[in-house]
């Protein structure tokens, strides 16, 4: 059993409007916030030896407008 | 200037129509997938000494629906 963390972001230089939306609403109840973005957790359990990247490269990301990391939970 | 990440996940024993849906398409699709979770991730990037837990309590999370877990970035 392999259990797997997809940590998803909006591509760098892509509209987040959603984190700028945050962070906005932050600043405006008075927190120092420079920077935020919002993107999505995928957390996977998976049987047997499986081609973790390819299933996320083409079933959970978007690599057009989405950045991802892959890390494997102990 | 500090980074945090927030990992945010449905939680535990409520539904998580959008994981069941993501792990019911990857059985179809031939993998061996035990469990699926979607949830959310929002990385903060704040200045000066400020009270995250309170920040993300309040703000980022909604904890009548959603686990999370701070992870500070080095």
């Amino acid at each position: 059993m392999k259990r797997v963390r997809v940590l998803i972001r909006p591509k760098k230089g892509l509209l987040d409007p959603q984190g700028r939306a945050v962070q906005e609403m932050l600043q405006d109840q008075g927190f120092k916030a420079k920077r935020v973005t919002v993107g999505k957790l995928v957390e996977i359990e998976l049987e047997g030896d499986q081609d973790v990247k390819t299933l996320v490269e083409r079933y959970i990301v978007n690599p057009l407008i989405e950045d991802y990391e892959i890390e494997e939970i102990v």
